[in-house]
């Protein structure tokens, strides 16, 4: 019944109603929210959302780690679902296929950036992420991210899924997979190369999954040991514990860690000409920085920083991942496990990705 | 009558004589200072100094405001003089040609990376820099530097200088060359580049004229406008008093800024994909970091360190500079005029690099 009305709402050009789960402040937990999406434009596409990954960031902008907060806040920016319903421009989907959503629903589409499509870096200031923001294209609307049962998205922002992909895999690929996927084709990672990754969660598999597919002999770096058999199963070298232990040097290392580190140390085990990612982002009160002297007397070692990835990289990492059978390990939980979902993940007990099946958030 | 004893001590073997001028504690102005240099091994030759620049570092060194110096400390690492005696084994040098001495003077020579003349970075922490510093070859006695009559040098740890060649412009280029040279060359800018220089003091002059070698567009940052007709004379594009005012994005930045301040400013004027590089050390007081946060936000963007450069580069450097005729910006004083030109060089005064002419030191 819900869908039927959605289906009305978007023929007649008014608002959709959304169910979710949202917080509606930084310490709370998680309860059903309804709220409204945008009109459908001529451009835009309504997907009715099937899974929905949570991502250590929805945890940040949950609480307000990173910045105040809009609330209530319905986070999520991995989104798989149906194409329910399309505008009158649009072109690339048509009613039932697969699409994906991830962390940007807007951009200018005009700076150069966007027109390289590099539209999380709009240089027009307009890039609108997926929630926690205010869309400028719509009357400066906070956003709503996927713990929900629908989206609009313009199509731009839409990545097309394949109908034999398992959508409940596809989902976190639309953070974790571009985050990950992104740096390691920036810094050219290549057959033999030996790479890093520090921090083994949602982000750090997919890095594993990617440096692999790419050639690389990779090693792994997790706070505690309970993941490391895992890690083996799926590849990796060596597990170590922290960067003291490690006589290795690295071509490449990506770092995922969301919480404190000493950025520094991990810097240091890069060769001469190596390479280091930032993905991860502590909370700001962590202040996490590093230090210059530091980094000029570990000379010739290059840091950066790295956001997702663009609309055109982020398809491309979507067909790469299908075809080659690349997924996130996952654990299927129901829309009533957010709160527990997010105290493991905080706690360092979730395993790996937590994707919410929406079919679980009933009216 | 001093350089026939320094000659007949090199001939016995004994230790050598030297007199310099040093500084007893971070609080002290320079005075006259008689000390003894090793004795002459059969890799070393000994060189009589005619010229020593004053680089920033010196200051840094003599105020102890890296680490705690070791005293009396007689800084310089700019050395430029005439070979004066030879051991048994020296085979790239005789006697009367012209040497240089930068900022090393000897290393493990067996390792990784002094195998392939990354000297800086002795993998055995062997790298014995030319002041301030214990050598582990030689008992742990303290190192003196360029402010002096001579030095003893493994023929390793100095350059072949063209008889040509302007000695009082060579000098610096053992440092302040070297410095600037080497990021530029690792992160291969090339013609139609625009690159930007931070810092526009003997380093920057330097940066500017390898980047207009190299065949970049050049703009500086300098943090006064006194020295805006001399960048513009010496083929700079652009002069900016600070980040704000900038509206281009470069392919390559270096910081030679010795001094706190914003280095995200910075990054954040590259464009995607674009490198910095680091040569600057300021004070460690000033505790100058690079924010995590911000660095994730302006991502696609590389930062470095670098450190002077290996003994095969720094004759690359000298080669082509000679070649070149690419030489600092000098301007000569006696030996008595070191505490004046530390004062010019902290206040910002100090036009480019004092070179001090070693004549003007009498026994």
């Amino acid at each position: 019944m819900l869908l039927e009305n959605n289906l009305t709402q978007a023929k007649n050009g008014d608002k959709i109603d959304a169910l979710g789960y949202a917080v509606a402040h930084k310490n709370d937990t998680f309860k059903p929210f309804s709220f409204k999406r945008h009109a459908m434009g001529e451009n835009d596409i309504l997907v009715e959302i099937l899974y929905a990954g949570i991502c250590h960031s929805d945890i940040h902008s949950a609480r307000s780690e990173w910045k105040e907060g809009i609330y209530p806040m319905v986070p999520g920016h991995e989104i798989a679902g149906r194409v329910v319903a399309v505008g009158n421009k649009v072109s690339r989907f048509k009613i039932g296929d697969y699409a994906g959503v991830g962390c940007m629903v807007n951009s200018c589409g005009a700076c150069e950036a966007c027109k390289i499509s590099h539209e999380q870096f709009c240089e027009n200031g307009k890039v609108v992420f997926t929630y926690d923001c205010l869309d400028c294209f719509h009357e400066n609307t906070p956003t709503y991210g996927g713990y929900s049962n629908n989206i609009v998205v313009h199509e731009h922002f839409a990545v097309n899924v394949p109908q034999n992909a398992p959508l409940d895999k596809v989902a976190p690929l639309l953070c974790a997979g571009i985050t990950t996927y992104s740096p390691l084709k920036f810094s050219k990672v290549k057959k033999g190369d030996k790479v890093a990754v520090a921090g083994f969660g949602g982000l750090g598999v997919m890095a594993l999954k990617y440096a692999l597919y790419l050639g690389a002999e990779v090693s792994i770096f997790a706070r505690n040991d309970i993941k490391k058999n895992e890690a083996l199963r799926l590849g990796a070298k060596a597990l170590y514990a922290n960067t003291k232990t490690c006589k290795e040097r690295f071509d490449f290392i990506i770092s995922t860690i969301p919480t404190a580190y000493n950025v520094n140390n991990y810097i240091a085990l890069l060769r001469y000409g190596g390479e280091m990612a930032i993905v991860g982002l502590p909370p700001v009160e962590d202040k996490i920085q590093i230090d210059l002297t530091k980094l000029v007397f570990t000379a010739g070692k290059k840091v950066y920083g790295s956001l997702i990835g663009g609309m055109q990289e982020t398809q491309e990492m979507l067909n790469i991942s299908v075809q080659n059978k690349i997924y996130p390990e996952t654990e299927i939980i129901g829309i009533n496990d957010i709160n527990i979902a997010y105290q493991n993940l905080t706690s360092g007990k979730a395993k790996f990705r937590y994707v919410i099946d929406m079919s679980s958030l009933k009216a």
